[in-house]
């Protein structure tokens, strides 16, 4: 499917460095795509922040990402850095952005087709947008996550890079949170289960909701049994991943994609998740760990974890969530749009 | 200068409608200067909020201003609101922004040429992109408004309607401030010479900055010889007006053109303004009111207030700041840039 002659441009948000150091979901995920298409020969251009780590041509008009450089103004580095990509729009055959809805607005002008992966709609407030652009060229990362009415060419699953979450054959003691510490993500649901089952809970991530983590974390956390750790890059996930009996993502909307389910699941840690949204298209339950609908289902379950076969949890990963699977999901979409530019402009 | 076969796209901020009801000088200006063009026999099309009201033709995508309407988000209405005017570039001969630094980020994505009324600089993080945009078309609204390096055509000065603010023969006994509530247009100065002066000060505005209206104006109210009135339109401007000796602008940043100054001067108001950036290019001292340098010079400028003459007032508006004086100096720019065009262009 690789065409070495097209020329692909990758514009990744700028909020973290691509990829990024801790947190930093959508910038992983381009940066995933950027490195998985150099690897099987394509020639692409990754519009992203300098100070970003790439295989392929790094073009950047932004030094730091704006949530890690208090300089910076969010609004004035988005609109260079978007604005950058499309004025060089002519020498892409296409350019693919992970960039929320703001490139949409940019791409009736040019010629050049634009993809979107949706990583997420962030507000119905942003819908008008998407609405107005339907006519492009979608891609969501999960069956569930999907508005109406869209130009969806396909779901292409989020893909990791395995060699960085190395399976473990024996699993830890201990629950695990990892994710944002936000409502979202059901934070004090994990802290639940963990009282519930008399067991050991560490916490680990970016505070997002500082309100939240005041009031419904922070009373919880002693030293002892309920810790929070605080962000952690792929070594301190790994470190996370090794002291885990399982881990706990007990979402309370529906969740988009769930990277980091993915990537436990790599280092053979199985999960424990709400079964909302895409959970059960990452997570199979009872194979690579449970779906639930509550805490005292999730309790219920890790009472069950001894089922799960750590290795069944990594190859399931290797087969629908490694880079090379996403990676080939794209080729694919880049291939049909190429078929469809061709007919529209012959 | 009129050319009846050029069409031009006048981009309007969608804070407030374009005119705005109270508060909003950009939209002010944009609106002038739309009418000003409509009534000269141009083709006008308005980029605007969609209960805006012009004479021209009213192109709008966002049904509300931003600031008048919660469920709005302001990204959302920005990136609709101009990209759809750079969607119809090519129906245009010229695009003319008054919306900030945004809209540069498209002008080359259309082969139209495209004018930008700085009015204002909003903050130094904005710089970068007027620095990536310099060779552009650019207009201020003062010459002491300028940024170093940019390609800027002429200062053009901000016109108003005068019929909306009649000449009243005989001043009133109190000092009005008319003006956004904030530090930078320097409320507690008012207050302070209105002390000095044994003076009653009427104060109108919207509150901008809560805090320093909280800490540093309300504590001074007393309902007799310190007022709040709030916010005001056109009519409330003028009643305003009616009772003033004078206004006072102790603007504590130098002014990027100052409005309300030209809006009081057209009523027979004289002004005491700091001198700082453009106050000594709209107010002439001694003539249309003092320019000062702290609040000892306003209080004594305040008692040489009966050397002024009223009709001299307005008749500097008339013949500086009227809609058709502005309208004549944007008529050059654009000759002056279809001119160029032509030449780059054959």
């Amino acid at each position: 499917m690789r065409d070495p002659k097209k020329r692909v441009a990758i514009l990744s948000p700028i909020a973290w460095r691509t990829p990024p150091q801790q947190y930093g979901a959508w910038e992983t995920v381009a940066g995933n795509i950027t490195e998985g298409l150099v690897a099987r020969g394509w020639d692409v251009t990754l519009f992203a922040t300098a100070d970003s780590v790439t295989r392929a041509h790094l073009h950047s008009v932004v030094d730091k990402g704006y949530e890690e450089d208090s300089t910076v103004d969010a609004k004035v580095a988005e609109y260079l850095h978007i604005s950058e990509a499309f004025e060089h729009a002519a020498e892409f055959d296409l350019i693919h952005s992970h960039y929320d809805f703001m490139p949409l607005t940019y791409s009736r002008l040019t010629r050049t087709p634009v993809l979107t992966t949706i990583h997420g709609f962030s507000s119905p407030k942003i819908m008008p947008i998407y609405h107005k652009y339907r006519d492009g060229y979608f891609v969501s990362v999960s069956d569930s996550d999907r508005a109406t009415g869209l130009n969806y060419l396909a779901t292409v699953y989020n893909g990791i890079d395995l060699s960085l979450y190395p399976l473990r054959e024996r699993g830890g003691d201990d629950l695990i949170f990892l994710g944002r510490i936000h409502p979202d993500k059901g934070v004090h649901l994990a802290i639940e289960v963990a009282r519930l089952s008399g067991m050991r809970l560490l916490i680990a991530g970016i505070v997002q909701d500082k309100a939240y983590f005041r009031e419904q974390i922070e009373p919880h956390l002693d030293d002892q049994n309920i810790l929070y750790i605080g962000p952690v890059n792929v070594k301190g996930k790994n470190e996370l991943f090794a002291r885990a009996r399982v881990l706990l993502h007990l979402n309370t909307i529906p969740e988009r994609f769930g990277l980091v389910l993915v990537e436990a699941n790599a280092a053979g840690v199985p999960v424990i998740a709400m079964d909302l949204g895409s959970c059960r298209e990452v997570i199979k339950d009872g194979q690579t760990g449970f779906l639930v609908s509550n805490v005292a289902g999730a309790v219920r379950a890790v009472g069950q974890i001894p089922e799960i076969d750590r290795q069944a949890c990594r190859s399931r990963v290797q087969q629908h969530f490694s880079i090379e699977t996403m990676v080939e999901g794209y080729e694919r979409v880049y291939s049909t749009i190429f078929d469809l530019e061709a007919k529209r402009r012959p």
